[in-house]
């Protein structure tokens, strides 16, 4: 039985087929979020603090920390974005107590990174090209952690799917060579958009069985890229998770702070038989009365997360 | 590659594998609504009329007719079903041209039905009842029509996946016995409350695969059921469907004129690469906008689609 163990100081996630679909939280990243780039450059990680917040009250159970700001004062992201992953680590397990996933494409950044985080972080990502592969398996085994593989080389990303099951494999077999066993190569099979690919939903639900069956992974996938360009994307989203999650997909990097989705995650999780007696559903549902109610579902999810917990104890939204 | 053909006077539907999923619209059917079944021993049939155009306006491909009142007047329904059952055939075909779904446990009310309905109607249902079975299956010869088989038999339903399998293969041998091919069995699998078993969903996923792959059969179900007794039902059947879709599932009784429900199918046809170019779910989008705007999902079904007609032909919904 696949299980990928990720941890904080206190806190551990089992990523694994027998367990509720794990939702790692994307917001902390500057990519395309000019504002939270300036902010960051100038050293203000307010924004951070809120998106960390606010997604674990949502029911992410992983955050995600990118730190690829590219500074106006200084245009080398080798000299500025190892410092500045250690520093947004720090302020974020500061605050909530859920494992990390440490993501840049900057090798300096992930070791700061590794370094920095208490427990056993999920590290992201390895492709299969040949420079990454020699620079990042090298500290996945010298840390111990898991890794996020995307299935993408050299040549690019494969519009065939056999293509990318294949560089999956050949990840997978470099890791062997460096003593890591499957268990802790979590593949993101690389979703495509539907409008821009019609086999694009269909590729994902085989790759992903095939990756569980034949090489034992556990998968992730940036989910919303399912539905780029389309109307109502949150509807496309929200049937390809549960359709996902059911081909046997065991976790996402996304957006938690999103109602629709977060609802059809934890609809999926009860009717997959990982919520035991519902219990999580019925919590959720306390929330979702909340929202129909016209409250934003961040407050809500709060709030009904303090309640649970008698309003004593666990870290608060502040304000 | 099994395609299961049902046909009004002028529309054909095929249920099958590659095709999008069969919504079989479920209003028009007094079980538990006392009103419609008052006005039905009236002979006011404006209910009727109603179920019978929002559903299809909505999104319903097949509509079930069930005329099982239970007359104050006349305690035997083997003497007022039949008659109503042709009055309500009439009346709906009448109405909307796509095929029917002619449901009864009353012998003669079903082979009234198969009379009056024009095509090839879908006949609901057979069981692994001897009595039933020795009654329906007949009947289904003599009309080669398909038919909808139930996987209960006389000793009850089982609560063991194995032993409802077992009881659709028996529903399929006997059905060849008669020269019906198992492409003209649709198998209800049976749906279990998901609150009451925590198996129900996986037991449904795996069944579905099994009665496709080894019996050839397409399958439907009263998809609701899963939700049964839970808070927020909508978001439980909203992500219950699109799972059972990418095991196999080719088509459901349930209610149409439920916006959540018909997003996540839409999706799941498009993510099944069942909705060439996404042009349904563009379509559809636009209805989606117009309930966000404040619409009700019948009224905003049937504008979209009259605007589709560019406001001419086909029949519309009155006042």
């Amino acid at each position: 039985m696949t299980r990928t163990v990720v941890e904080s100081k206190t806190k551990t996630v089992v990523i694994g087929f027998d367990e509720p679909f794990c939702v790692i939280g994307e917001r902390i990243n500057p990519t395309g979020r000019k504002k939270l780039a300036a902010e960051l450059e100038a050293g203000d990680f307010s924004t951070v603090e809120k998106d960390a917040l606010e997604q674990v009250a949502c029911g992410a159970m992983v955050l995600d920390v990118n730190a690829g700001v590219v500074y106006n004062s200084n245009p080398n992201p080798n000299e500025t974005e190892p410092p500045l992953m250690t520093k947004m680590i720090n302020i974020v397990q500061g605050l909530v107590d859920v494992p990390l996933c440490i993501d840049s494409s900057v090798p300096g950044a992930l070791e700061a990174g590794l370094a920095a985080a208490e427990g056993r972080p999920l590290l992201n990502s390895v492709t299969g090209e040949e420079e990454r592969l020699e620079l990042v398996l090298p500290l996945v085994k010298k840390y111990n952690v898991p890794v996020v593989a995307i299935s993408n080389d050299d040549t690019g990303i494969s519009e065939d799917p056999d293509v990318r099951f294949e560089v999956a494999r050949k990840i997978v077999q470099r890791a062997a060579d460096f003593g890591i066993p499957a268990h802790d190569i979590v593949v993101d099979p690389l979703v495509m958009p539907v409008g821009a690919m019609a086999t694009a939903g269909r590729q994902v639900f085989t790759l992903v069985k095939r990756l569980r069956e034949e090489l034992g992974c556990n998968t992730t996938c940036g989910a919303s890229n399912i539905s780029f360009g389309l109307p109502n994307r949150h509807g496309i989203n929200a049937a390809f998770l549960p359709m996902a999650i059911g081909a046997g997909m065991t976790s996402a990097i996304m957006n938690p702070v999103r109602s629709v989705e977060m609802e059809a995650i934890r609809a999926a999780n009860f009717l997959m038989n990982h919520d035991a007696n519902g219990g999580e559903w019925i919590k959720f549902s306390r929330v979702l009365d909340a929202v129909k109610e016209g409250k934003d579902f961040a407050t809500a999810s709060a709030e009904v997360a303090a309640a649970g917990r008698g309003g004593r104890g666990g870290r608060r939204a502040r304000g």
